[in-house]
């Protein structure tokens, strides 16, 4: 019998089953509304005449800078991705900010400097924000939430309860490089390859998406718990199967070494500028070729395809001709990872 | 000389100067845009064919249960309060939780049903969540983000920046009373009376100001730094000077006992309860009336007014017959009081 859990673990906080577990036991269970109970990465809501999307994420990724980004223009990133990957333009995001007493100006500034940078490259703004000092010992550094308002165009219907069986199911391109990045970064472990991060902001490749395809039935990007965590999400919100091929999954040289030294999976790994897209058959070939022309979807591929069959599962085709079920990860595999 | 300050100190995290300073010197200057340059407590941003309110707070209150509250429950309230005074309909939250590793999830729940209770007191949705996990001595148990989003109605344009020559200021209770209460929890100290908390909810109070009233000119409830900084705020927003007399502000006997043995200002002390309304004078009397007829303004006063002398400054007639100036307060009279 397995002992009865009641204090926090590190494992509540993965992109995992705990970590589901704890969100409904705890939050959907009082928060009850149709918006939240939808589990998607934003909630699309009416408010006066417009559709609205909205979301949320505190940022307490270990270190604070990384090879290709940092907690700042990861922050900005996330948000911007969530509300994207919903169908939605952002465009308003708050910022509030826990700083450790100790924590040295000129590292905040650097945060700050490209979390700027990245509201302009995504072309949101900050309009919100709050700032709390904590003493020494009650926070690491810095952590970050924020918030993201989004507009939702008339016709568009994103969601992760949306998938459709027969859709064909784009991975924008190689899977890991954030976590890998860094957990390298944090143990300072070196490999003969440099390992960057994608965090990335996505609105603009998703507009592109949407303006050639509307009819996009689920886009996700494929965070904390990596590509496997979001696929299983999907198959349980759409009551589907889906089936991806290992060969077709691109993951570099250098993720692949470093998890294999590891033992870690690059299909459980998180990414932050990386999207999944589900699309009917018909409009697979336009959507692909419109992710590839985009400098940030160069090596995208269809990865798989949703089945009638094992609803609910996701069972990957293996290199060597097996086939194997992808399971939704316990717990944390990389902790502080976003 | 002031020695250079190159880290972040608690001051920082206060209702005064020096978290104004950092704000300034760090945020502003980088996300440089009109909603986020108004200072507000909340951004008016125009979305679609909408005017929103956004608002973002992180709560760190310590301890996190208090008489009259909890860190759920204030973090509920004051996001509901930043929108309110801007004269908006808060209508839907989000809640982002940073959890300690080893926290009690019993302790958790017992957040959450506040929280829960909260909102449906509120009539708001929480439709956004997002839960991290950091490893123990991270984090102080939990702490909770709550970013809000309203509506406001055509004809409403209520700001800090508003207050106009002869405007009666009105506060709508006693000072101080949820510095105290938590304060008082938190050292263990023991007095006559009880403190409790005023953490409560401000829409209904405030839609009903302005459903007979819509030309309010400002609004804030005093936070952090109390009504001193709020104040202080408004002044230098608006560039007029205020008059406060001292005998007119409601403080609770306990109150003013447990200032006066610890040494504080109640004016300073942080309120979560609390409104302070400048409107014009023929208006004044009714605002009073309105808000005198609900449950949580039974002890509002007038309690001063807008002056064209010494514009940016407060001033207080003291009850001995004196005059003296009230100032922004440096630092963190009180840390983590929210």
């Amino acid at each position: 019998m397995e002992k009865k859990r009641d204090i926090v673990t590190m494992d509540h906080g993965g992109g995992g089953r705990a970590a589901r577990d704890l969100i409904e036991r705890c939050f959907l269970s009082r928060f009850d509304n149709p918006y939240l109970n939808r589990m998607d990465d934003s909630a699309v809501v009416t408010l006066g005449t417009d559709r609205l999307a909205i979301t949320t994420d505190s940022y307490v990724v270990d270190p604070i800078f990384f090879p290709g980004g940092d907690i700042g223009s990861l922050a900005v990133h996330g948000t911007v991705n969530d509300l994207s990957v919903q169908g939605a333009r952002p465009v308003f995001l708050s910022a509030a900010f826990i700083l450790e007493e100790g924590f040295d100006l000129a590292d905040l500034e650097r945060v700050l400097d490209a979390m700027a940078e990245s509201t302009r490259r995504a072309e949101v703004s900050i309009v919100a924000g709050d700032t709390k000092v904590v003493p020494r010992g009650r926070c690491d550094k810095v952590y970050i939430n924020t918030t993201g308002v989004g507009l939702v165009e008339d016709g568009v219907h994103v969601s992760g309860s949306n998938a459709q069986i027969n859709d064909r199911l784009i991975l924008s391109g190689s899977a890991g490089d954030h976590g890998i990045a860094v957990l390298s970064q944090r143990e300072g472990l070196r490999f003969d390859t440099e390992l960057v991060s994608d965090s990335a902001p996505l609105n603009r490749l998703v507009g592109e998406i949407l303006s050639g395809t509307p009819a996009v039935h689920a886009m996700r990007d494929p965070t904390r718990g990596g590509v496997a965590a979001s696929l299983n999400e999907i198959a349980n919100q759409s009551n589907v199967g889906i089936v991806i091929r290992e060969a077709a999954i691109p993951v570099k040289e250098g993720v692949r070494s470093a998890c294999e030294i590891l033992g870690l999976d690059p299909l459980y790994v998180a990414n932050e500028g990386k999207i999944l897209v589900f699309v009917g058959p018909e409009d697979a070939p336009q959507v692909l070729e419109t992710i590839r022309r985009n400098p940030l979807g160069r090596e995208a591929q269809i990865i798989g395809e949703v089945v009638s069959t094992h609803p609910g599962q996701v069972v990957m085709k293996t290199m060597v001709g097996g086939t194997r079920i992808v399971d939704m990860p316990l717990g944390e595999q990389l902790p502080r990872i976003c």
